[in-house]
Parts: structure tokens; C-alpha cells; sequence
């Protein structure tokens, strides 16, 4: 049984551990302020090219959006996300537990549009309403659709003009990032939105996500806020020493490059046999719509998400990589397909 | 420069290191539902000598407390702490951002008593107040001392009958369970309080606790709060591996054992050589109180927190020992203390 | 000037404010624990015709739905309410507020049926998502629909089936009682919701709603919250005054007929002239189609507001009636649709 | 039986109800933007001799304070208060509740100083603990005593030196401002705090407070917190009728003073008795401290709070005068002192 499942069945990649055992023995402040920690923050900044903004390194997906948004908006305010948004239903409600709404916007691409928020805007327009104040998008998104640079600085632009915060979710911004039809840069999208992070749980680390705040009036204190929600943790080196060795030489883009190569076998030999995908997925994720006869099949050698149903007989499964993925399991998945 | 700041200066015991490497290409589920994680849970079960509980790895301490505290609580109810509980006043306020109030006593050692408690109890007497529901201990305490069993037995008696959750903070149980004054086991405890964790990141992990839920009604649903707050690590592999390590033969007790014994050491000749102490701590915390001249002297060579002022010439610092504490630099420290 | 705008636009039945005058010197205890409550308390349950509910006196809808929602969820539970459903979309987020999230379903008669929650229910499998747990409705609804007792028996059975709690928002409850349609009791929505709060605000009082928790398990403590979320009135005898007019001797009722009898005038006259409704409303609220242009020469004398465009010609608006509103100032308005 | 147990153990004064009688048929908004309250605001401004202050009539305490207090802060910064300070013990944490810690300071006269918090300060040195932002304050103070002009400028000194909000509660504030000791004015209060409240409640309102808002940047978005906190009437006019008539011809300021001197009456004649206080109480609040025979004996005839136990022979009693007490009830009372 081979794994698609997602991009977080194995440990790290290897060059990770490795960089934690040489550094074991090494004695280190505590909470992130370690060497390696502040290292590894000052090589991001170097990678973004600015040192105007403030970059935290944090656990897990889901604790870093709950800590940035609960940090950036004040109580009546609410996030605006597509339908598909991670934080919408994939976070047992962690935002709403921090006390504020999410309003939800229903979407095909799993991406957001001025137009998809001005009817947001249109419709809370007084105090008996929330005031939606925090654009939050994902790249790629939750159905591997990444953005475009022109999409981006649409929104940068209409998020600016109406005083909303633009948050862009990275848990899986390498992969959209070194997409082949990707044309934004680490240093473009830095320029574009207000804070975003930098996923390394899904891109090879053991753990843990860089968040980058841009905005200047977003900075203040947020250290008290990871502590607050859990997030800080004692050896925070683990952190730093992971992040270091990511971008120490472009391994973070490497493991990128290699998953959504493996992707894009899986995808052009689907696209031969003639299937269909759920969505445009130039990244790490593909949704191929295939038969139930042939999901069944595949199933006791692979596994994988029915992501969803298409009519009687078809469904779309959803196919993941990651740095771990083995070029021959690629090649045995491809001639199961065929053969079947 | 050596030192003796904290037990979580330095990366993961090496045995850890290594399981983590030996594992690191299998492939496994996430979210902790993987082989290693229900390995490990069963596992702690067998040291426990209990199967009725349910046992739950989270990656930090705060991040454990205030998921837990959270979720124990009606929103109206409140935790009873000692004044140096570390949810008093060292985790940014993490109890009350989930919307509780914790009521502190003033305690010299560290310690709550029945007695602290019912003086609380006879203060909240109706829906003006909050209502006390919850008393929180640590164990050891952050003060260094340790909990006996008769305290324990006195203390549990008497949230029963008072229709109280007793919840004991473990970050450094390991510690207290290894101190040669302690007449407590992990069984025991988990007969005598209603929940209560295990901590690993100040005993050789590198991140991780494992919370121990003994009352049936606290059980239902729990890993949707870990979820909601942000503490379900996508490879939540990495904190199963590591309790597995812990837990196969007795590592978490050997590296208890050797940071107490460093601890011993520094304070018997600390005793030899007349200094007292600010509290008396059988764990690997101890608090040496010294000259300011000598402090300042040992600081040029060792780091270590200045605990608090005793009087215009003296002061208590803490030394804080783990696995990784070096015998020949307790030898070396012992040795300037002399000299000195 | 005359305003169909809403049923909160003058001050109280005079009756109402003749009980405030008559008991003005007697002295009482505070905070609802004064012989007014108690007694109004006593009479809502005679009313009800069960002594085995708890009652609480409440200072509005939005107060009275966060208080109870709140206490009665855990973190991690949901409520699910319509998308017409006041606490989604006209409480700035109070109920998100308080940590949890709702879960809307789209719905054209303001009701929700076990098929609209079950939808939810099936979406909502794992602690990934937050835990449905109670069903928010609203009777009469926000667009004026209300609930038959086969609906409500219905919803009771699915919910009770389900684990899930059914809290029925009697803001206008009266008007739904009353309604020439209703086939429902005090006692049978009693039977069949888990609490339900009886509206006094917008059914003649100044201020005040009595919510009934019929559920054993949602009382323990309920006093907590109402003091915690700032309901607990100093002066809570207000309240109970009120309340103990109100059910004296059935003004509540007489109040709510008198709304709905204007209402039907107004609606009668209106299907006369052959105009349709965006809803079928049978009680105090009615959403007449009209056309733009009448629209705009009712403006002139009347107050309403404008509910919803229907196409490029014709609006839906809303006329609300009340204790207060004169059968003259109705007979104008007929008399203007006429002429017009 | 004649209860001095507190000032709100009657309705509202007489002039206030018959301003509700009399504007009881009028049409108008709701929520608070009604004339009434709209000309109340105004007067109130008037009163204050500003027109930059923000004014929100609110129903309670409690609801002022929680939501004044979490629209104030952000997650992670913590109100100051005295250790008599009924936000900290007496509002069922409603504070907590909205997510922030109350760092208390135990002090005897119910009032805070420069010092005081400083202490505070002093402890509250990095993210690991929350920061202290906001020092609440009662005027007079929960223990009947008042602040003095110098006082309350040295703390707002202090508090705009180390970047605090100053927020005064003044449940009480008619009675301290009419004080014979006092030597403030409402419109030097607003020039030395940020925000606070003109109690209504207690000083012959059926229910109300008036927040002033005086620093710009607390302004912003006020009404959105307003109802999501579940305070805002729908009946708003309630609020705004009884402010005006309280401010129109200085009846507010008529009420304190007939209270406070009520109270001066009753502590005159304890004095001349030879009794003691508790506390140096200027105002409606009077603490004497009695034998325990004489206190059970005045029980039969009168009702009023026990404070606190003195000694095995002694204890504080707590008596309050309002508008509504009668000069005839004080004299009956000392009376029955001198004759006991």
C-alpha cells in the first residue's frame, strides 16, 4: 500500500534531521530565541528582500491562522473566506473560538475575486452586522488552484481601497510558489498582502510555518500572542534549525519543484488516458475524476481521498505529493491506471 | 559560558534523535491517528496499569493547559491556582483568553492544601462570583518541590467532596517521580487527580506531553478542542515516536534520574559549603541562595536565572538540570563555587 | 408620519407602565430576587402548565440568545440556525463571539426542517469540524412564517433522535401563538424544545424576555451566565413587573392578537388589490410586493423599510405591527394603496 | 422592615417615570437612535462642556465594563484593579469571559495609586506574561470612599506616562461628585480619563449607564460592541428619556445629593455615638463598625449588609442611602441606635 493521501505521511526530509542532530548538543536560549531561530529568520527575510517585516516561526498550520487573526482583528471584526477556505470548516471552528465570524463566500476555484468580496461588503453595511475587516486566501488552495500575479495584485489593490487586510494561508505556498505556471515571487507576494506564511510542515520540515507579517500596525506584541494561544514553544530551536536548513540553499524550493513534478507525471499521464480533473491544479494536489469500478480498484494498492462524488459513477479522487514521493511508485500508480 | 538556565537549553536525548531517523520514511497517517502515536498511548497505558483512560499528545505545556482547562469548564467556572502556578502568571494569560478566571492563593512552597482551597471555596458563594470547579497543581512545582503522597490522598479527598477537578501540570513529573523523596506513582496519580500529563519537553523530548484524562466525564470529544486550539500536529507522528522512545524501557525514569541526581550533587556541596536554600526542592530545580558577589563572579562563566532578591547581599538563583547536564560541568561549577 | 417600521417604535402598554408606577416605593431585593420575578416567574409557569422549568427574566433577544447558547455549548459545538436566522446575520457575531461557530442552511420560508439539518449533520463527521449541537429557530420567524406543531413534533424527534438541543428565539413568539394559523400551545412548545424564550419587547414591554429551560441539564447554574454576559439587571424587578403584567389576567396574548389583527387588515386589503407577498406570514409582520413607484409615494407618509428588491420594478417591503399600532392609521394606509 | 441595603431596592424616581409616561406614544427609532436619546447624549455633552467625547447609553454595569473593556484591548493586555474592585470579584468574570486577565492589587481604601501600579508594572516584564494596558478604577469606590483631584491627576499623569487607558466605573459617580469632600466635576474627570461611565442605575433610574468615551482612538466602531455584547435595547428610547430627564434640570446631581446626605445624617450620629468605620466614606455608602448584639437587634427592624467580621464582638455593617430613603426611616433608625 502506497500513500497519496497528503503531503505529511512521512517524517522530514532527510537533510532536516540531520541538521537537528549535529545541532543537538549545542545550549540555546529557549522560546525562539535562539541562534539558529534568529538565523533562520534573518535568511527569510533575506529570501523575501526586505528586512521591514517581522517573521515568527510557529507550530502548525492551524495555531499560526487562529494566532494571526485573533492578533489582527478586534472583537466585531470577521474574516472573509472562499467556501473551501481551511479555516471555514477544516479547524473545528478555531477562528469563531477566538470570537470572530467567518463569512463565507461560495466559489468554484477555491480563489477569491474583488467581485466575491464587494458582495460581502454590500451586504454588512451597519453595527447590527459583523464588520468584515480580513480577506483570508490560500496558495495553493485547498483544491490546488494557485494565484495569479494579476489576481493577487487585484486583491492587494481592492483590499487596500476598502481598508481589509489581505492574510494569505501558505501551508502549501512552495508548492504554488514553484508551480510551473506560477509567476509571484516570495518578495512579490510580501508586497501584496499584509501577512502570510510560509509552510514547512507540508514542504519537508517535522513541523512548523514562518509567518510573515508585512503590515507595520500588524506587528506590535505578537510574541505575547503565540504565547498566549500555545504556540511558543520551549525549544524553539526545532523551529529555527528546520527553517535554517529550508532555505540555507533553496532545499524548501527543491522539495517543491520535486512534488510538483511528480505531480504533473501523475496528471499528464491521466490527462493521455483521457480523465478529467475537478480543478486546474498546477500544484502538489490533483483531483482526477475517474470511475468507481477503477477507485476501487486502485484503492487496495494506494492510498488516497474520494474527495467527492461526480454523478452514479464517477468520483474525484484527490492525489497528493510531497518531497517523499518515489518517482516508482509515481510509475506503478500510472501502470495501474492504464492497465485498468 | 555553560548553562544551567533551564532543562530545555539543548535539542532531544539522543535515543529520541534516532528513533525519529529510523522511522523517518514510513509512511502513516496524521493527526496522531499513525501506528507510532497509538503505540505510544498504549504503552503509557501499561506504565499507568490502567486502560480506562484516555491519553491524548500534545506538543507543549501551555498548549496543554489551556486545551485541557478549556475544555473541563463551563464558561462561568473557574481554576483555583497557587500564587507560582505557572497558568497564574507565565503563560500571557492563556487560561483567561479561553474565558476563564483563575483564583490564586498565596503559597510559600509552591503547594495547595486543602485548607487554601476551602478558603477560596468559602469566598465564591454564588452567581456574583465565579465558581471555582478546577484546582491546579504542578508537579513538580515551579518552585521545585514535590507533592507526597499523603498531600496528594488529602488533596483528591477533597476536590471529591467538593465536587472539584484536581488537575496536576506534569512538564516536570518525570522529575518528581524520580526525586528520592517521592512516594508517588504514575499509577497512583492517575488514581488520585482527574487528569494530568506527562511532560516530555523538559525531560529529553523535543517537544510534547501526554495528557492523561482519568475522569470518564472529562473524556467526550476531546481531540476536537486539541484541533480547535491549534495543537493536532498534521505529523502528529513525531510526538508518538518520541513517547515511544520514552516509554520502551524506561528512558523517560533514566533521564529523570540523572537530571535529579546532577541537582543532588550541586546541592550537597552547596550544603557543604553552608548556603541555604529558598525552598526545599527534591527535584532538578534547586535555589541556592548566594552572595551577589559570588552570583556575579559565576555569571561570567555559567548562565543561570536570578530568581529573586533576598535581601541588599543576597540573592536565590535557580539551577535547572536535565538529561543533558554534564557531570564534569557540575564538577566544574561546584568547583568556582569554592573557590569562591 | 406614521411607522409600520418595527414593533419596538413607541414605549410600553399603559398597563405596563401603570404596574411600574403602582409598585414604584415598595422596596424588593435586587437582582431579580424580588417578589415581582418571583411571582411572574410562578404565573409563566402556570401559563405553561409545568412547574418543572426553569425561567429566567432577560433584558433583550441578542442578550438572552448569547446567554443561553453559550452556556448551554461546549467549545467545540455549533449552533445551526437558517440563513434568515437573527443570530447569523443581525447579532454582530455575539454567538461567534462567545466561541462558537454557526452553521447556516440556505432556506426560502425562514424554518428549518430535519432534512435541512441533516444535511449539516452529514458534512460534519469528525473533530477536523466543529460538533452540530443545537438547532436555532425562530418563532414566528424573521420573515414572518411560523412553525405548525407537525414541523416542530417533527424537528423534536429529529433533535432528540440526534443528541442535538432545540432552542425555538420567541422574540415574537406572542404573534406566532396568536396567529390564526397556529395550532401550537405555550405547553406543547414546551413539551417539544429543549428552552425557548417568551419575547416581551417587541409584545408591549419595555424591555424584557423570559427564557424557559425545559432540559434538566441545561439548568444547573443558569444565574452564572446571565450575570457573566451583563443580563443580570440590579433593578431586575423591571422585569418582573412586567412579566407579572403581561400574564395577569392574558394582556400578552390580547397585545399579540391586536398585532396580528392589524397585520391581516393591512394583508387582506392589500391581496384585494391583488398584490403578492415574498413570504406567507400569518402574523405580525407581512412583506407585500409593490411597485417601485408606490413605494416611493407610501414613503412620504409612511415608515417601513424596504426588505428586498424583487426585480427592477417591484420591492418587497416590510410593514410590522404592534400593541400600539391604530386601526385608523391602518385604515389610511389602506386607503392609500388604494388611491395609488 | 426598611431595607438600607442598597440603591436600587425601589424603581425609578417618580420624575423619571413620568417621562416615560409621557413620551410613551411617541413613534421613534430604535436601537438608540431616537431623539430622545440623541438630545440626552447632547445634554450630557453639555453637561460635560465637550462635544469630542463619544457617548453610549448602555443598560448595566457589568455590560458597560465588559464591553467598554474587551473593545478597549487586545487579546493579550490585562486590566489593573483593585483588590476591592467590583469588576474583579463581583461580575462573575465577565471580564475572563471576553479573554483578559484582571491583575488586582490589594489595597484598603479601595482606591489605586501610581505606586500601586507601578508594582504591577513592575512584575509584567515580557510575553510570557500579559501586558497591563488598561487601570480600572471606581468613583466612589466600592467601599463608599471618592477620589480627590490630586489623586486622580496623578494617576492619569501615570497612566499617559506608561501608555495606559485610565476607565472609571462610576456605578456611584453622582454620589462621589456630590460629595461634601469632593473637588472634581464631570468635566475634569473627562479631561483625566479615557473612558468612563455616569451611573443611572443607582442614582434613580429604573436602568442606565452613560459611557463617555474620551480618548479618540477608543472611539472607533463603538456601537458594533455595543450589540454584540448584547446591550443594545431595542427600546433604546428607555435609556435616552431617562437621561434626559435625569440631566435636563440637574435632578441627577438633586438625587446624589439627597442620598449623600442621608448617609451624612446617619454617620453624624453614629459618630456622636462614639461609633467607628471601616472605611473614611464620603458618600451613599456608609461602613460603621457595630457590637454584634446591637446589629442583630436593628436585623428585626431594619435590612443592610454585613460587611465584614472586625473581631469576635465587632463587624462592619454596610448601610446605602438613594433617592428614595426617607428622612423618617433615618430617624427611626438612629433612634434606635441611641436607644440600643
Amino acid at each position: 500500500m502506497y500513500s497519496f493521501k497528503n503531503d505529511y505521511s512521512e517524517g522530514a526530509h532527510p537533510r532536516i534531521l540531520n541538521a537537528l542532530l549535529e545541532s543537538n548538543l549545542v545550549q540555546d536560549e529557549g522560546y525562539g530565541e535562539d541562534q539558529f531561530s534568529r538565523e533562520a529568520i534573518d535568511l527569510l527575510k533575506q529570501k523575501i528582500g526586505r528586512t521591514d517585516v517581522d517573521i515568527h516561526l510557529l507550530s502548525g498550520g492551524t495555531q499560526t491562522n487562529l494566532t494571526a487573526i485573533s492578533a489582527f482583528l478586534r472583537p466585531h471584526e470577521a474574516a472573509i473566506a472562499a467556501s473551501t477556505g481551511h479555516i471555514l470548516g477544516h479547524e473545528t471552528g478555531a477562528i469563531e473560538a477566538t470570537g470572530h465570524k467567518i463569512l463565507s463566500v461560495a466559489v468554484d476555484n477555491g480563489k477569491l475575486s474583488p467581485t466575491d468580496i464587494q458582495a460581502v461588503l454590500d451586504l454588512h453595511t451597519d453595527e447590527h452586522m459583523v464588520k468584515p475587516k480580513l480577506v483570508y486566501i490560500s496558495n495553493s488552495t485547498e483544491i490546488g488552484t494557485i494565484y495569479y500575479k494579476n489576481e493577487l495584485e487585484q486583491l492587494s489593490d481592492f483590499c487596500r481601497k476598502n481598508n481589509l487586510y489581505l492574510y494569505m494561508d501558505g501551508a502549501r505556498l512552495g508548492s504554488a510558489l514553484c508551480s510551473e505556471e506560477s509567476d509571484l515571487t516570495l518578495s512579490e507576494i510580501s508586497a501584496l498582502v499584509d501577512a502570510f506564511y510560509i509552510g514547512g510542515t507540508k514542504n519537508g520540515a517535522l513541523l512548523g510555518e514562518a509567518l510573515v507579517i508585512c503590515l507595520e500596525s500588524l506587528k506590535e506584541d505578537f510574541r505575547y500572542h503565540i504565547k498566549q494561544k500555545g504556540g511558543l514553544l520551549a525549544k524553539g530551536r526545532l523551529l529555527g534549525i528546520q527553517f535554517l536548513e529550508l532555505f540555507r540553499d533553496n532545499l524548501f524550493f527543491e522539495i517543491a519543484f520535486h512534488a510538483n513534478k511528480m505531480a504533473d507525471l501523475l496528471k499528464n499521464e491521466l490527462v493521455k488516458e483521457n480523465y478529467t480533473f475537478l480543478t486546474h491544479s498546477p500544484s502538489n494536489q490533483i483531483f482526477p475524476i475517474l470511475p468507481n469500478a477503477i477507485i476501487t480498484e486502485l484503492q487496495s494498492k494506494y492510498a488516497f481521498h474520494i474527495w467527492e462524488k461526480v454523478d452514479a459513477d464517477y468520483a474525484a479522487i484527490r492525489l497528493v505529493t510531497s518531497w517523499a514521493t518515489k518517482e516508482e511508485a509515481v510509475a506503478a500508480f500510472i501502470n495501474d491506471i492504464r492497465r485498468l
